[in-house]
């Protein structure tokens, strides 16, 4: 059985253990693939002091507007328990017409053809009038510090000029083309801390317990309503992920108790607004208690791609291969759109998000064939103006 | 300096580092000296599988009614950090007029003074016109399984009739006299398990969060107002001593939470409408959550000696020696006090509590003897009728 070029190169992707941050020779295929079709390479190597270094992959063809520019990432999550995985995680096996392998849907399948729609485009057409670009990371799955942010800000300092990209994150819920990702809530991480007395249960006027206090806060938090939704977003949602104390011993009030929340919002919310109104909660559902609120550093603001002519290009290359009409989502966790949307319009498509991170983790081989043909449509309307 | 009997018996037994179970000589102590001035003795070890094997003492002189006994133990808590004493914790030295160690309040001291009574009641007037009998154990301070309940059912089981008691432990809260105790709360532990569904904070719909439903059960609880208190009773009194959930990942759900709590309950209430009652409040704070209730195994009942002419012997003799007219309380942790009130009315008084179980545990040598006449003053009025 002979292999479509896109499948091809996603499972020689998936040969390479690149789980985050090592790279393993993932960016190897990319640069040397791209390089061959005539694009202009660039590996950057970026560092930071605590943190790992990261290797990433800047590639270009053609010049100067429109800039449509692919983004995505290499690295994986660790492949976990090996001894479940029905076939190895690296060695990018075709079972039941399936692509099995770490990475298979997020997202080296979708590099896979992303490479595969612009070496057909380029075999076609030759340079664009305009500029196609890969801006491929290592550093998604890992801290986010080495990789796309110090790839936008290399990229701005030589005078790139981006007009739109489309992130290759697997964005399908069911089926190829139910799903396209036009923003992505914000993330907010925080701690609280109740600093009670301890002391003996049988004398709790001696003490001061700090667990009514928490479960108060808990409690005002987890029903609070932030908003009912916006346009495009659904509402913002708080998850309390743990309540900590630590005490064993029945007959003893703590002298402590903590918890930890995640916040997913809205645009109705910048990370400024929305810090004071759960301190405005936490404040008045603590009384008399004395408590420590903590917001950990966030650059995980909301973001939108207003619906217009770009995501309709999109949506309509979608359409035409997979006869669906894709949701419009911002839905989920966060991508490195996030950053990518400071420079210019961000769509995210990609594969079916069912088994990421999961155990035989795969990608059905006609739906990275379809989502590379989806990938061509989108060059040649895009470039076709 | 010579030392009064009842301060070089206190002494003695502190110098026996009788930390629970071990019994290092204490109650020699204690049998030497009764069986000298012609008292009964028995010694009984109880076993049971699991805990440790107690040592007891029960010793009486005279026969039939009225039957006062004197209820305590030898056994102690462990001295902590020794390096934190100003004197060696079983040294039992002499400083600034207060006898330092552990277990000098809590409670050799109060042995050591009714040892004294007793000898110089017996030494005045010959064995009473009834019984006085010591009922000492070994076991208060740990599991009391192989203690007072066992010695009550021998007792029990070979004729003994017990009319009053009293137990010696330190009641009062800042000078000798301020408090006797004529009852005790109720104790009873239960554990609370919330069990939900694990997931990502980025997808709440797909997961089942069980850290609200624990924060409205704590806070049901916590501010559940069970009674007002009774006529000799504080109000019952619940504290959730802990809440764990014990996730570190803040960007998951958690799949299940925990909490335990302990109720000290007043004589409103018996353990099983006191169950029955927690039980409802739980599961209509609950709501939908998936809960389990568990109670831990209690055989701590609240307990009342009605204020009448025993409670008034008790506490004419403690104003007639120390001027002060003693608060009857019911307030404070549990006693062997609640195995004694099933065979006769039970008064507690002791020393003060200030520094038992603390660092330089003391008792003032002029309380060690003052307690000692105080006993002896009860033994008088009540041999007297
Ligand atoms: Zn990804
Ligand atoms: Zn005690």
């Amino acid at each position: 059985m002979s292999l479509s070029r896109a499948v091809s190169l996603s499972r020689d992707l998936i040969r390479c253990p690149s789980v985050t941050p090592a790279d393993a020779g993932a960016l190897d295929v990319v640069e040397r693939e791209l390089k061959a079709a005539g694009f202009e390479t660039h590996r950057l190597i970026f560092t930071e002091p605590g943190t790992p270094d990261v290797d990433n992959l800047f590639a270009k063809i053609g010049a100067g507007a429109p800039h449509l520019v692919f983004a995505g990432h290499t690295d994986v999550v660790p492949a976990g328990d090996v001894a479940r995985w029905s076939s190895a995680p690296f060695a990018g096996e075709i079972v039941d017409g399936r692509l099995v392998g770490r990475g298979a849907s997020d997202m080296k399948g979708a590099i896979g053809a992303f490479m595969a729609a612009a070496l057909s485009y380029v075999a076609r057409h030759g340079a664009p009038k305009g500029t196609i670009s890969f801006l491929i990371t290592g550093d998604e799955e890992g801290p986010s510090i080495n990789g796309t942010v110090k790839m936008l800000d290399w990229a701005r300092a030589r005078g790139e000029k981006f007009d739109h990209a489309i992130v290759g994150e697997p964005t399908n819920v069911s089926a190829l083309g139910d799903t396209i990702k036009i923003g992505r809530r914000g993330s907010l991480n925080g701690k609280i801390r109740v600093i009670g007395k301890q002391g003996h249960v049988a004398y709790p006027h001696r003490a001061d317990n700090p667990v009514p206090a928490i479960a108060r806060i808990v409690s005002a938090l987890s029903s609070y309503e932030f908003d009912r939704g916006t346009a495009h977003f659904d509402p913002t949602n708080l998850e309390v992920s743990s309540i900590d104390v630590g005490n064993p011993a029945v007959n003893v009030i703590p002298g402590e108790a903590r918890a930890q929340f995640n916040v997913r919002f809205n645009d109705a919310w910048t990370l400024e607004t929305l810090r004071a109104r759960i301190a405005a909660v936490v404040e008045e559902a603590a009384g008399a208690a004395r408590v420590e609120l903590e917001f950990l550093p966030s650059n995980a603001v909301s973001f939108l791609t207003e619906p217009g002519a770009f995501t309709a290009l999109v949506s309509d290359a979608v359409t035409a291969v997979t006869g669906r009409t894709p949701e419009l989502s911002t839905s989920g966790g966060t991508s490195d759109a996030r950053f990518i949307t400071r420079d210019c319009p961000v769509v995210e498509f990609g594969l079916t998000n069912e088994t990421i991170h999961a155990v035989d983790e795969n990608a059905r081989v006609a739906d990275i064939e379809a989502l590379a043909a989806v990938y061509e449509r989108i060059l040649e309307a895009y470039f076709s103006g």
